[in-house]
């Protein structure tokens, strides 16, 4: 091996997540290995467009008793089951031992439907259903983010049997909360330190001040590369869709505006709202066609931790937060042959097989016509 | 909710994992909703003793092409399809940007056998056995530890289909690396940084020149709170099993020596060897004993990256590294009922609804003798 040159593509390597300091473990080498793992059982086709058994579902109860409205698009309502409770709560008591603390946790946890019909997903949504999504999630984004004892505000979307979600209805989550969260406290941190950096100047957009962001400086880069070379799977006039560098699962898309610094969603303009419809559109449509099936990931929005109370940029130090979402989807090979984060990955690493330029290779070559749309060349839908 | 004071068993909170500075969100209140998520399929019972198409039973052929001997007992040979390369490999390009970091990294992968019957596993081998499985990783790590270009040596064993090991063969793993990968480095550092801390003084062991090691401190604080108000899980002359503090997993495990500071499984003296086979023999029947099925988990051994030329305490800076072994068992409710790491956990920060306390409860209350080989009150043997 200490002959040829370095080759990201058969040579092991470890990349860095710059928003995490983490690095992944990629084995490129080890594409063809054959699969001895665990497979999945097919997820169920041919949905009907209500279920009386479905708690999401317009007019039926919900297991905590409440019954939904017949409602005629989306439907927000407070989770039965919620994971934080209303602030104001107690005072913290005091530690028993110094390394054994804890704080406590305030919030509201709610359940948004993306619509009225149970069979639908994000990819199978007209574009306008599509906007109508986000601008829920601007509302409540803004609702949550104003109330007393609310510092964090985590939007996402956790879709498939396989990542425990046994319910298909087509639908969010929004937690918030009185902390900000491990995770996007990381990437802050993160972004902070980027911005009082010395980067080598580039013809990237900057954050609030001037400032450099490290995400506008990514998301610039990339799709300054030749297409073919590069990890962007779908670019559209303000955004940009991409295996990043750095990705742990295998497809792993990271969504974000490239064009200018964009702290939160309440920053997009119409123009922006409708780029991120329609890629958003395109990334879950593309994820479907991947392997003829609805593919199972967690979405997650990354922002400014609570709205800001001007949406001029530069008003205060919480704008170096760029707005971007993470798509971490499981499958690997096929729709029943999934990734598992465990062993080594648990105890030491993340560590993949396909680069993330293989990646978004398979995934730019992907129609942008959803497979249940499109006709076969004997005229039947592809099904499973 | 503001009016009573703090009870961890009923207001939300998060705790600190001192190892990694990551939070865990704690729901206690949560523990009475029912069941809306995925079901597991039930784990095969009446395994063979030997299994013509398992790759890891004696005499058999694997997927690589290669036969296993006729072996006694254990058996080790290296992963036909490596997650590395031997050292050495070719040097690093120059980064396409300073934010696409990119390192080199080399090894090997093992994979050893914990006993020639296809049917047994940690928890129903004698403690003889569990014995030379001790000895076998002591040997590895001392093997692989001393080749050219490893700095890292990870023990680990993932266990049961639903952690994507379809192969029920007891077996474990090492990977030796040319780099200390992300989650070991962390812990490393957290526990020098804390060496060089200040903390309150108390009659804990310390670490190498004296210094205050995190663990001996921890493991120290947990033996002496009263049995039924704690965390310990089992302890014995040497080792301490207990839900630690900070658990994300619902029956999570920290497995470590509390009487005296001890870098590696090399450092452990005879005395100590059989209180760790004693201790892992318990913690894997008791956990077999909860929902009376083959517990699947991800194991990992913590310790020094690599062997010390010395087995003398002190010897050079990485004995601050303190012994130990994490437990991640995805169960949560039921042999069919597993918690996933997803959605907001994957996007913000874990979360559990059962307490630490409430989990060293239930699995203190087990029987240290495993179901498959308790007779029932009707003569019968629990099975499946
Ligand atoms: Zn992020
Ligand atoms: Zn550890």
């Amino acid at each position: 091996m200490a002959e040829s040159p370095f080759d990201p593509t058969s040579h092991p390597h470890r990349r860095l997540n710059p928003l995490t300091n983490e690095y992944t473990l990629v084995s490129p080498h080890r594409m063809k290995r054959p699969w001895q793992g665990q497979t999945e059982p097919p997820q169920p086709a041919d949905l009907p467009q209500y279920d009386s058994k479905c708690y999401l579902c317009p007019g039926n109860q919900r297991a905590g008793g409440a019954q939904n409205p017949d409602y005629e698009q989306i439907y927000v309502f407070e989770n039965d089951y919620a994971a934080v409770l209303p602030p104001p709560g107690p005072e913290a008591p005091s530690a028993p031992h110094p390394l054994l603390k804890a704080e406590p946790a305030q919030g509201g946890c709610d359940v948004l439907t993306f619509h009225r019909r149970h069979d639908l997903t994000l990819a199978r949504l007209s574009l306008e259903d599509v906007g109508e999504v986000i601008e829920e999630w601007c509302k409540i984004y803004e609702k949550r983010g104003k109330q007393e004892g609310i510092n964090y505000v985590q939007i996402f979307e956790n879709k498939g049997a396989m990542m425990g979600c046994s319910n298909p209805h087509p639908h969010g989550q929004v937690w918030s909360l009185s902390t900000v969260p491990t995770l996007p406290a990381t990437e802050l941190a993160n972004l902070v330190k980027y911005s009082l950096s010395k980067p080598t100047p580039s013809d990237a957009p900057r954050g609030p001040k001037g400032q450099p962001c490290l995400l506008c400086e990514y998301a610039h880069f990339e799709v300054g590369v030749p297409l073919e070379e590069g990890r962007v799977v779908h670019k559209n006039e303000h955004w940009v869709a991409l295996v990043p560098w750095w990705a742990i699962w295998p497809f792993e898309i990271l969504l974000l505006p490239y064009k200018r610094h964009v702290p939160s969603i309440l920053h997009l303009n119409p123009d922006e709202k409708v780029s991120f419809a329609d890629a958003l559109s395109v990334v879950t449509k593309r994820y479907d066609n991947l392997f003829s099936c609805s593919f199972a990931y967690s979405m997650g929005i990354h922002q400014r931790p609570l709205p800001s109370l001007t949406l001029d940029i530069a008003n205060d130090d919480d704008d170096i937060a760029h707005l971007h979402l993470h798509f971490a989807p499981p499958l690997l090979r096929s729709a029943s042959i999934r990734k598992f984060l465990v062993g080594f990955e648990l105890m030491a690493e993340p560590q993949r097989d396909l680069t993330a330029e293989q990646a978004a290779v398979r995934l730019r070559a992907l129609s942008a016509t959803h497979y249940l749309d499109a006709q076969t060349t004997d005229g039947k839908l592809h099904g499973f």
